[in-house]
């Protein structure tokens, strides 16, 4: 315990300010471009501590600056007189609105800042888990011009993995200069770009031979009995990605994808 | 943090004692009666904390104080010089011989009361839970005559739910008596007693008359065709034990049982 006070009798502050992040390099996907992403900074305030939170809502997820502020506005946290009551914490957000997973999130991240302020331990303690076997993350290379990849593979030095997003008009011309620029192990990211089940087979294998190790959301999320295909034919495992958000969609999925990228933003929190 | 020190460059030290447990009644289920029950009180020592936790063998569990002691004997935890890594410490136990369940959820539990002693916080506030909310237990009763089925519903006393054990000859005069002395809210548990389907179906509805809240492991656990049938049309929810060990079982038997009753003993620990 640390030498602030642990308790309050005015239970958890919660605050939050709007910014706008300034992206280096215009982000383009299958879905559109952009140049800047939308992000909410949320404080939580307790006995003397502040823990730090985030949510950042990329516009194809459906968050945006005002319907978190709207959702964060109506928390009430200052009935909870101890921060260590995850369950209860947390259970009172997931259940005040539906949705509004980026905004419930950064509350959840905030949260668990709070806890490691407290009590002077990483939050990584609180689940048991050795840091020391952190999985690498990978480096997100956007649909560009060969001059832009070759640039931004060149930024990704201190990468390990490199994810490349896919569904424009160039796929096998953006690997292909990926490739001629870096061995690393690269994941391919159609963001349900493509629209056709036999194009997408043929670029799985064609991707594999490439040394690509995993194909994200190559089919609109509602295509399910197509990506069930895919998968039992692709060499590469199909991960989905937007058609899998909360829990009652993992169990819906679990058979039609290979695996599954999780994200804080998109399933609440930690 | 407490004073004394939270590192060992000898690692966690693991040892452990036999114990008998006499009890005050002669306990009788469906399966067989007991006067004891054979118990192993396990230690884990780090940088001069102590942590402690048992195994509970009831015999038909299938573990033993032989059993429990050559698991236990083979488990080499002085290469965990940190006692924080839960995931890895339980994932080599989990992994280090299949079944002995007990014994794993003795490590297991001393593992987490050195987390207690060594952080100073309770272990509830590790997995964020309320303390004020936590669910009554229940109070045994076995398989026995009037009088001591009446000396037993008065020493329950303080607990607010009683478990009665059925699955002998004098199910009915048992749940009559106990009715006759005490309107709390009772459950039943035949352990897997029943060997007819219609005759537990019966019993579920004469069950349900006299304020049982569910009724426990009716049928042998191989029961999987008849088990799901008696849940569909029975009045009161019916729940697996001896069927239901590990998360594998959980999947298969899901659409089988109501509901479960997890014991750390069966499972490998919390």
């Amino acid at each position: 315990m640390r030498s602030k006070s642990d308790t309050s009798s005015d239970g958890i502050k919660l605050s939050f300010r709007l910014h706008t992040l300034e992206l280096r390099h215009q982000f383009t996907i299958a879905s559109g471009s952009r140049k800047t992403t939308p992000v909410i900074i949320t404080s939580l305030e307790y006995g003397g501590w502040t823990g730090y939170g985030e949510a950042s809502m990329p516009p194809y997820m459906g968050e945006s600056h005002d319907t978190a502020s709207s959702f964060l506005s109506t928390l009430d946290l200052s009935r909870f007189k101890n921060p260590f009551l995850f369950d209860d914490i947390l259970g009172y957000v997931d259940n005040h609105r539906p949705g509004n997973y980026a905004a419930k999130a950064a509350v959840d991240i905030a949260l668990h800042d709070l806890y490691g302020k407290i009590s002077g331990f990483p939050v990584y303690r609180m689940y048991g888990l050795n840091p020391d076997a952190t999985p690498f993350t990978s480096f997100t290379i956007g649909i560009d011009t060969p001059e832009a990849l070759r640039q931004k593979v060149s930024e990704a030095g201190p990468y390990r993995i490199l994810k490349v997003k896919l569904g424009g008009n160039n796929d096998r011309e953006m690997i292909g200069v990926i490739r001629s620029a870096t061995d690393k192990p690269l994941c391919a990211d159609v963001n349900q770009g493509w629209k056709d089940k036999f194009f997408a087979l043929e670029m799985a294998h064609w991707l594999y031979e490439k040394g690509v190790i995993f194909l994200e959301q190559p089919l609109p999320k509602e295509y399910v009995e197509e990506t069930a295909w895919l998968r039992e034919k692709s060499p590469i495992p199909i991960i989905g990605d937007e058609a899998v958000r909360g829990l009652a969609d993992l169990i819906k999925f679990k058979d039609i994808y290979s695996g599954i990228n999780v994200k804080l933003m998109k399933c609440g929190g930690i």
